[in-house]
This record gives structure tokens, C-alpha cells and sequence, in this order.
């Protein structure tokens, strides 16, 4: 695992972004910008997912892992045999495409089928920045509560998959995933649900079945 | 309940935030910033404080309800008795002083002992505004884990006081509030921890003698 300090560049962040974009084109790899608020099971989901890619389909990942600081998300996943790039932003509260610029450098230059981006844990700033991805993922957890979508509907509008992650808490709360649908049909009619749970793998094949048919659309299978 | 639809104003975020702190000196309000992550249960705490301050001790309370969009939180206050403001701040990422100064317009001129600002549900930008309140108090639920002022820690160092709520989930889920104590210790010595549940009702009987405890030293009793 690198550990890179990154600083907020004043260039134009979606030149920075389509850049990114046409590098990951030319090689290949599917770009999946990673989103939720803290503590809703971004890197669980990853530690599941990267050896189930491997192992199961041989699909090669690498992960960009953001955090305010620190390194503690990088060091969870860096024993799964999957590069990892740990950015520390020094206070900013989201990623951007000159963040994911200076990452993809570290990595190696083949073997990479997947490219998973951790972003900050921020529900409002991360939804304002293309980091050239492919494609947007945001995980909801249930004990978040299911008014998320109405409140924060920026973060909601541009993804292509909601994960509603720790449905394994569902029986001890009162969510809705209903509620959830409803907000969503309002806000982004093109989103899709999926119910998991990270922790205990309910659900994951939907998502892994999910990466893989993105993958082929875009490597035109 | 009004509801206000707010910008950043370019002026010294500092300055307004030592006026407001002033205008609630005078009228002896104490004024408490709750901030968390998105659905740590801010409101449900309030929903359960401002009934307990007013009954059991006679206090009047008022709320700043913050967020990006929509008036939820507000509806969910609005019935309690005590005076809401609604803040929208479309799309901005947090609260600033100048926000706080023109809710604190909208509020009667007397029979308020404590305001409760509910900051925008983010674990990241919040920290580095002052709004001119006495005290910062900060929610971490035990579904977000507990590395979070690890990851986080601008948002626990300025805080007083740290509650830990969804405390009934801990059953179901590896949570180590010794790891949250530790990590605070090197952060910020002086927070104090409180163990909840704004549901159950668990612990709340600490906040409420802290509230009341703060209250009276801004009193001088």
C-alpha cells in the first residue's frame, strides 16, 4: 500500500476527470466511485468483494482509498492481493480528479479489471466532483434511516446502483426500503436497488453480477 | 415551523460567529451545536430532549434545523412546542454564522433557555465553522464504528462532549467504546463521553444534567 498526501489542484476538475476517463478507456478498466456517509460499510463491502472477483470469476482489482487522514482503511484491505492507493486529503471532505490522477500512477501497469475508488465518508461534497469513473455506487446503510435519499438528493441523482447495506440490522429498526424506492423513483427513476449485507454476505451476488455485466458493456462483449 | 433558504455570505465567518455569540450572551441562552454524520440521530435526540428539558425542568428550548434540502427534520420538531427555524442550504455542505444570525431573527424574545442547532448531517466540513455557539456536542452512533474520530478528528477535537448513541444495536455489532475513548484521549483529553440511546431513552438523563450543568455556569449560579 502507498500513502500519498493529496492537495486540491485549481485546474478544471472535469478536463482532470474525462483524462482519467479515456486512460481507464484505453486500458480497459471499469471505474466505480464509491460513495456514502461514514460508517456505511464502504471498505466491509470491498473486503468481500476484491476476493470474490479474484477468486470466483479471476477478475482483477485495484482500490483508491480516500480518507481525511490516516491509513486505517488501506491497511484493512492491503492483505487481499489487490493494489492499493491510500489518499489522505488533509482536511478536504471529498476526492477529485486530479486526487485520482497522481493515484493511478502508483499502480501497475496490467492486471487491473476493476478499479474500486473509496471516497471520503460524506454524504453532500463527494456528489459535486467527476473523478472520471465509470460508474457511481453509493451504499445507504439501514440504520442511517430511510429519509437519506429526500435530504441528501445530490449524491443519489448521479449514481447507477444504491446498495442498502446492513439489511442484516433491518430486524431491529424501523427502515422502509419502500420509502427509500419511492424517493428514488423522484430522483434518479434509473437507479438500482439492491438490499445487502456486507457482513454477512446476503445479497452480494446481485452486486458482484452487477460489476461483471458493467464490465463486459463496457470492454463491448 | 419557518423555513429559510440560505447562502454563504462572503464576509468573516469569525466576526458573525462572535456576534451571535454575544446577542445569546445577553439573553443568557445557551447555545448547543449537535453534529454527526447523516443519520447518527441528531433529531431523534432532540425529539427526546426538548420534551425532557421542558416537563421534568422547566426549560424553554428552540431549534436551528439544518439541512440541504427539504423541511423533514423540521416537521418531525415542529409539534414539540418549541420554535423551529429550517435552514436549507442547497446544497452547501454545512452551516456557517451568518445562517445562525438570520434564524436567530426568526425566534420570540424570550423564554429560551437552550438553542439546539442542527448542523448538516456530515462528519467532515461542519468542524471548521463556529457559529457562535457555547458548546459543540457531537453524536457518533455504534452502527458507523468505532474508527471514526480516528478518521475524523477535527470533528471530535473542538467538541465538549461525544455521545455514543444507538447504544441497544451494540449487541449486534462489534463496537469498542474503549477504541473510541483512546482515540479521543489523544485527540481531545477533555471530551466527555456519554453512552445512549436517543430511542430506548437509555443514558439521556446524563445529557440532560450536562445541558443543565452548562446551562448554569453560562448563568454564573
Amino acid at each position: 500500500m502507498k500513502v500519498k498526501i493529496v492537495k486540491k489542484i485549481l485546474a478544471d476538475n472535469d478536463e482532470i476527470a474525462s483524462e482519467n476517463r479515456k486512460l481507464m478507456a484505453e486500458k480497459g478498466i471499469l471505474c466505480v466511485n464509491l460513495m456514502s456517509g461514514p460508517g456505511s460499510g464502504k471498505t466491509t463491502l470491498l473486503e468481500k468483494t476484491i476476493p470474490l472477483l479474484g477468486e470466483k470469476h479471476g477478475l482483477g482489482t485495484a482500490v483508491i482509498e480516500g480518507d481525511v487522514e490516516g491509513d486505517l482503511d488501506g491497511a484493512r484491505l492491503d492483505n487481499l492481493g489487490a493494489p492499493v492507493v491510500q489518499l489522505n486529503t488533509t482536511g478536504a471532505c471529498h476526492l477529485d480528479a486530479s486526487m485520482i490522477r497522481s493515484a493511478l500512477e502508483e499502480f501497475p501497469a496490467d492486471g487491473i479489471d476493476i478499479l474500486f475508488v473509496e471516497n471520503v465518508g460524506n454524504l453532500v461534497c463527494p456528489a459535486g466532483f467527476d473523478l472520471g469513473e465509470d460508474l457511481r455506487a453509493v451504499l445507504l446503510s439501514v440504520p442511517e434511516g430511510d429519509d437519506k435519499p429526500i435530504k441528501y438528493p445530490a449524491m443519489f441523482r448521479k449514481a447507477r446502483a444504491l446498495l442498502i447495506n446492513k439489511i442484516d440490522l433491518a430486524p431491529y429498526l424501523e427502515f422502509s426500503t419502500d420509502r427509500v424506492r419511492e424517493a428514488c423513483r423522484r430522483i434518479n427513476p434509473d437507479l438500482l436497488l439492491m438490499e445487502i449485507s456486507a457482513r454477512t454476505g446476503e445479497g452480494l451476488e446481485s452486486w458482484i453480477g452487477f460489476l461483471r455485466e458493467n464490465l463486459e458493456a463496457k470492454r463491448g462483449k
